[in-house]
């Protein structure tokens, strides 16, 4: 007899909050959940962990079969536990949030789920508890970025300083002052400033940067300057 | 059938971090296992999620039966779900870390467990993993307390500023300038200064302070500016 054998044994899924940012507006992932209960109603993208799996292979493997990416930014955000969050039957969820390129997802998105991008401040009705955890993961990603360069992570490889600003805004919902935002940016040294222009948005152009990779590895945990009275967030 | 029938079921449990503060050193609650297997070795104070609770409510439960201690700072930190972390059966544990005044504590302690305060930088080995809950807690102690006044969780409610010093040197294991570190706490307005002082430490005395409650309760998200360096850490 050991203290294990009297206690219940429960299921454990994963369920991934996946952002984007399409050039104006910062989106979510979601799909439209294949099984019952709640077949047909919109869902975060899930699944159970496997008996050889630790929750963030999980997440990997999940986000990869929706997706088609590897090696995007991926972090644990908490794990959901209400004894009554599922309707089946007793179901925690550990849910971690996504940061992609939403046009490397395009090129490569899988046709076995019907998944669509909503902006943020039209997200449909969720199943479960999934409007809680995107709530958390919106709180998260507004808190981490302005102390860390993570928005990077949802931008193509060479992207302009209005591209950059529209993520922020996107973001924080709220428009920050051109001048500022570029001097702030620039003084951080993460940019590289590259010789073209995109010449699409306006008459004059305006150039692309690329991130110092040295300088964006090196600097992941540095502070960033960049949100104006982020201690209001 | 449904989707959910081929699935693995799991044990969930609940390890707790818990912080002390001495006066001197930030110290962590450990007990010796008392069942099979491990039984006799240094763990974190844990135990099984039980059908009707979530995470939190275990977390709460486990800590209130070996400290006595209610409405305490905890936090939840990260679950942890290596199928092979737990030597009887797979087991995935939601972390969670907990600050505590140790002086309340010691009023409070139940005679159940056998448990040890451990400064830091001499804690013995820990079963399973417990050993990286307890680096990665650290880390986000630090991370945390660099933003967030959440370190005066650790102090009785009356301290002196050489006292919230000693905390702030045994959290970053560095010291801290005594006059800088004083301008720079009590810019913040979150203390009160009391008509009486602490007279066992120093022939001159150091004066008491409390928490303002009130700019604490509000100010709880505003960043702090305390830590030299924050963004080294």
């Amino acid at each position: 007899m050991t203290k294990y054998q009297n206690q219940t044994r429960l299921l454990a899924a994963v369920d991934c909050i996946i952002f984007g940012f399409d050039g104006q507006t910062i989106k979510l992932l979601l799909i439209q959940r294949s099984f019952d209960p709640e077949k047909g109603k919109w869902s975060l993208m899930g699944g159970f962990v496997q008996p050889n799996e630790c929750p963030d292979t999980a997440a990997i493997r999940i986000l990869k079969s929706l997706t088609g990416l590897e090696s995007v930014y991926l972090e644990q955000l908490r794990t959901f536990g209400d004894p009554l969050r599922d309707l089946v039957e007793r179901t925690i969820s550990i849910a971690y949030f996504a940061l992609i390129d939403i046009h490397q997802y395009e090129k490569q998105i899988s046709d076995e789920y019907h998944a669509e991008w909503f902006p943020l401040d039209s997200v449909p009705n969720l199943i479960f508890d999934h409007k809680e955890m995107v709530k958390l993961a919106k709180e998260k990603l507004r808190y981490k970025a302005a102390l860390h360069p993570l928005l990077f992570e949802l931008l193509p490889k060479r992207f302009t300083l209005p591209q950059l600003q529209s993520l922020y805004e996107s973001v924080y919902e709220t428009p920050f002052d051109k001048r500022n935002f570029s001097r702030k940016v620039l003084s951080t040294k993460l940019l590289v400033k590259l010789t073209d222009k995109d010449k699409g948005s306006s008459r004059k152009g305006a150039f692309y940067y690329k991130l110092n990779a040295k300088n964006y590895k090196a600097d992941f945990q540095a502070f960033l300057n960049i949100i104006p009275n982020a201690h209001l967030l």
